[in-house]
């Protein structure tokens, strides 16, 4: 237990400071040799590859119709209806976040549009370690088809038979992805990026991955103009704020299902009642001894750290600086202390809202922006399979109404070419036009006359 | 003049491709010194950076308020109404673009929220070559204010008395912004990501630069956890579709006006009209005569690119493929093209639309993604002060519910820490609260057996 109040300003920031990620320049070096390969050889390279590191030496890279069929039939009724029920959850609080037009006529005959448009091809990486993960092909998958997204190529590792798990094919399908490759690793994400015989390259890359594929991303996203992946990766993270009336097997349950995503998950409590950390300590224990992950989750729980404040002002104070991925509140009013939350990748309000709700089938999404980086970048969501842009639609008495304006920065700051742009268009009637434009012309002394 | 269909794919692929940009490592080092003096040495290095290379000795970094009231005193009321004309105009149409709440009980008892906050702290670039450049500041600083970022730090490098231009002052204060610095370089986004005794480090930083501002902007991204930029950057561009109605006065002017932006603009015309092409061509000679930047400008249209195609249709492909910063659309019936546009910044419709327009005081932003970025990119709008996160907040019956799904999936991934997490919060009553939701179980199978 720490007492948050007995800290200087120093040690505060220490103690919320993300473990420093060492420059790997091994596996740098490996990864920027991966790429290569796959740039130079193409398909041949993610052959032999696969073989290297999955073990299993495929014929041939993507997945059939007919093995999609399979999966479908190889399903029990309950685990279909599960990640259909996943699948409508999701859908619906994504299909609510379309993107609208915003059309202003800034001026009379000057009219601005902001309109956004699906990213043509998108490739979405989903892991496979101990198991499958359809959770994530959900995520992703349900934002690239609602945006409809010309192209949604899917890649995922395969299992050491050379084959992805029923639930990722069903998922995948669910989400109208129709090019699935077995391919995963540093090796899918530069063939992602490059293109090979048999994958076109795509525009942007989402999902988590280990530590080869965020090194990948992080290589090609430099290296290839116009490439771009979702966002920065780190660790998984929870913090949980709780006060003397939660209920410490809730909070106890929530930082285990965060510590036994992998050893170097963060797990943070902050509560103003000494009494519930003390509790919370117990019930971990408890319910430590209870998981089958144990092992992975005591390492993470070795540097958990269990934060004592004055009250729950300051908690929120904490948790701001610390900028959770995940940030439970689970205090007798939890809405009021959303109002005071600045930075955290997605909230869990209350004692009935636990972080696997979120992971899985609430409807918000799983991909969250981590290791502080929720202070600036957003959690996934529709908006990131669109790109917005700009058009403006101009009258030739608008332009005359914004000449004076435009010639006058032009002047400024000495682009005679961009005022002629605007001068040449209005010069054999300019006379008239200024005369029939005086309307514009007094709006443009009005707002001189004004600071805001 | 080019004529696309004469050349094969992989030459029309070469044709639009962007100049490769040359690894330069001493450039690479030179900025990585560059941040490793600041980060060590702060305000000193930042002194003594700024003498190197702005040839200055300052006293101090910090505009004071007196200089700010000098520079409206010192500026016409001309440039005052049109610095004025310009904050407005981009104004009402950011403003037009602020962020909704979603929200949607994606089923009984489960309220998800996407929402969002501003940035606390951005810092703005503002670069300062042969002039000042007060359209950058209201560009970055309108929005920056339109979304109350706590804390907006501009910061521009001084001229040679130690100045910054008057414009640069107003436009700043226009915006609200209090922290101003005359400091450039790629010492200053060094400053804004590591902080110094003066300036306390920002969280993102938003515009334009030189190379070293933009390899800073690059390395500090990289290395900086939680710290991010706007997007990556190029040289400039232009791409004009026009057809045999096009005024080739006009469309000459579009392209010189781009051209003078730096030797390394791009500058392509892609037409149907064999006979615009000669008259551009002729436009553009008598035009050039008359720029004070003819020597940048003739340099940048030695590399343009005059493209003749079969039909707009296919005019519509070839800039689809460049996918080009700023796309002018001078047809007789622009807006038919645009249905078919899918990579561009910003649009220019018609013939009175001229990018000078957009580059000043139509109201859109004139930071815009470069060098084929825009096929992933976001033009700068106000989302981009923003970060979106998600709440949820789940009652015990909405948790009973979902409760089927979460745990049939967390069986599949093998993560039993995520499943008790929500069977302990069922578990007492376990059997009531199943009966008691039986509605939503209901649900679950009806959406079960829909894969749409």
């Amino acid at each position: 237990m720490i007492i948050w109040q007995n800290l200087t300003a120093q040690q505060q920031q220490q103690l919320l400071a993300r473990p420093a990620i060492a420059d790997n320049q091994q596996l740098s070096a490996g990864v920027e040799d991966i790429i290569t390969q796959v740039k130079t050889q193409g398909d041949r390279a993610l052959f032999s590859l696969t073989e290297k590191f999955d073990g299993i030496s495929l014929s041939t890279l993507k997945v059939s119709p007919a093995q999609i069929t399979q999966a479908k039939k190889a399903l029990s009724t309950e685990r279909l209806a599960a990640i259909n029920t996943a699948y409508e959850q999701i859908k619906s609080f994504h299909q609510a976040q379309q993107p609208q037009d915003v059309v202003v006529e800034t001026r009379p005959g000057v009219v601005c549009t902001l309109t956004s448009q699906a990213i043509e091809s998108v490739g979405l990486y989903i892991p496979a370690g101990s198991a499958p993960l359809p959770s994530t092909v959900l995520m992703l998958g349900v934002p690239a088809k609602l945006a409809d997204c010309a192209r949604k190529v899917l890649v995922c590792p395969p299992d050491k038979n050379g084959q992805l798990a029923d639930e990722v094919l069903v998922a995948a399908d669910l989400c109208g992805i129709e090019e699935i490759y077995t391919l995963g690793g540093a090796q899918a994400i530069a063939a992602l990026a490059y293109g090979t015989q048999t994958i076109a390259p795509v525009c942007k890359v989402f999902g988590p991955g280990n530590r080869y594929v965020t090194e990948a991303k992080k290589q090609l996203s430099q290296q290839v103009p116009g490439f771009a992946i979702d966002m920065p990766a780190g660790p998984s993270e929870v913090l949980v704020i709780a006060d003397g009336n939660s209920n410490p097997a809730f909070v106890a349950a929530d930082l285990l299902s965060q510590a036994e995503h992998g050893p170097d998950s963060q797990v943070v409590l902050v509560t103003d009642s000494k009494a519930l950390i003390a509790e919370v300590e117990q019930a971990l224990t408890q319910q430590l001894a209870q998981l089958s992950r144990r092992d992975i989750a005591e390492q993470a729980l070795s540097q958990s750290r269990l934060i004592l404040t004055d009250n729950l002002t300051t908690a929120v104070q904490v948790s701001n600086q610390y900028a959770p991925e995940h940030l439970i509140i689970q205090t007798e009013n939890p809405k009021a202390l959303l109002a005071g939350i600045r930075n955290a990748g997605s909230v869990f309000l209350g004692a009935y809202t636990p972080e696997s709700a979120g992971d899985y089938a609430s409807g918000t999404n799983h991909v969250l922006p981590t290791y502080g980086y929720s202070k600036v970048c957003s959690s996934l969501s529709l908006a990131d399979f669109y790109r917005r842009f700009t058009v403006q639609e101009i009258t030739k008495a608008g332009l005359a109404g914004l000449a004076p304006c435009i010639t006058e920065l032009t002047d400024a700051e000495g682009l005679d070419g961009h005022k002629r742009a605007v001068t040449i268009r209005l010069e054999p009637e300019k006379a008239q036009d200024i005369a029939q434009n005086q309307a514009p012309a007094a709006d443009i002394s009005k707002q001189g006359g004004s600071n805001e």
